[in-house]
């Protein structure tokens, strides 16, 4: 698998190059970008997946997320994917929060997008392997995270394959797309109106079918304008309660959705994961 | 005077806000940004000036800059302005260094620019007597920073306005805009042939001519692919070693000129102006 360098840029000591690769999961060229924290030759180092939200590529957490000085700082790589496939023949839709730029991390069995929006198989498979073929990762010691759509994505993933990762957080997540209008409709175009299928891409709806997350961290802002409508924090609060799982959520006064708050809580959540991470 | 409230977002504990005012300066409305850090009822706090390089707004320090941390644990306000008046009325030039996005913080004398490309008076007059007015700033205790044409803002500021600024850094400053092609595009462009017009916006200039910084903080990184043409680091060095000046010029191996350089030093210098603008 050719693996095309895109940039390398030198922070914190350690080494934020962005790649590109032709994905057989999308059937297009996927860019992600990975922060490589200054280590010894021969070293591996924990990994942690960062999924990003709605409208997002590689680039916005690489740039808004602020987790250069706690990833060089607790030796930590950092590995950042595009939200979806992405070009001129992918399909597309009008809005924000559907099609490129929106893949919700599943695979799609809906036309036209099953061919492309194959982002759980990427996520999951193929830009895991592609990772522990070229960069410095210890892949016995994972951790997952993501913001909004991908802290869904962080959520969804981490208890559909139980016991690969040590650690999982996420900020501000979508906490169950089947109850919320992100995520119904989205569910309804890439997966068709059967509900049943829409669980296994439901953090909520996966608990209660038995699934759990030995080390959940969550943080979410209490004046997220999204918080009533589409993230609904509490359905997670109840999940987790009723299954009896340990988790932190932690509801923050007075922040948004935005970045801002993300930078804000990183380091913590960093220094959380690497504390699981350690070898 | 009037301001207007673009956004008020919480970071770090404090308030990253952006405003817009009729600047009296430029004939624009211009908008700047201010990342306060709390603070106690009535508490004034020092004051740190940032001003950006070519093609930025207001807005790209604030994402990519990652200075909330380290002001909100110091209790410094940082105030950021545009690098220039916008607008389809105000003239412009299809290069990214020059006209809107490349004020370089002159007074323009020439056609068709000096009606509104009067940067200088804007961040040494009109921006300070505003925030004074509107934020909790105490105007005896301030320090000024920027990068690239912004450095070369921050130290021709401070070296016209002795004892205004108790500390002065740079990241990748242009150093000589007369001997580079940037400065002497833009110095020809908004000052006219005459380069005796020019020295009080040359930073090696204004220190021959007799103008002293008091605390310099200098951060240059040796990948910096525009050091040897555009930035000229030795010409600083030379001007302040001739002047018996006390500065402190770090040249880092590895950095570019990015904000991925920037923010790795950021906390740092922050922490080294904290440390001069104490009360």
């Amino acid at each position: 698998m050719t693996l095309e360098t895109v940039s390398e840029t030198k922070c914190f000591g350690g080494n934020q190059g962005v790649y590109k690769h032709a994905s057989s999961s999308t059937g297009t060229d996927m860019t992600f970008q990975v922060f490589v924290p200054e280590h010894r030759e021969g070293e591996k180092l924990p990994v942690l997946w960062w999924l990003s939200g709605l409208t997002c590529t590689h680039e916005n957490a690489m740039i808004k997320c602020h987790y250069h000085q706690a990833c060089a700082e607790h030796g930590v790589i950092l590995v950042g994917p595009d939200t979806s496939p992405r070009g001129e023949d992918v399909p597309d839709d009008e809005a924000y929060d559907f099609g490129q730029g929106a893949g919700f991390y599943v695979n799609a069995t809906q036309e036209p997008w099953a061919k492309n929006f194959q982002m759980r198989r990427y996520v999951e498979e193929e830009l895991p392997a592609l990772v522990a073929d070229n960069f410095p990762v210890d892949m016995e010691r994972q951790g997952i995270s993501g913001h909004s759509m991908g802290g869904h994505g962080a959520l969804t993933v981490s208890l559909r394959n139980p016991g690969r990762f040590r650690s999982t957080s996420a900020f501000s997540p979508i906490v169950s797309p089947m109850n919320c209008p992100w995520g119904e409709k989205a569910l309804t175009g890439y997966l068709g109106d059967n509900r049943d299928a829409w669980r296994e891409y439901d953090a909520c709806a996966l608990i209660e079918d038995g699934a759990r997350i030995d080390h959940l961290l969550v943080e979410q802002g209490r004046a997220d304008n999204f918080l009533d409508d589409e993230l609904k924090t509490w359905l997670l609060e109840d999940a987790v309660r009723k299954a009896g799982m340990n988790a932190s959520i932690a509801m923050q006064e007075g922040y948004d959705h935005s970045y801002f708050f993300v930078s804000t809580f990183i380091a913590e959540h960093i220094k959380w994961h690497a504390e699981r991470l350690k070898a």
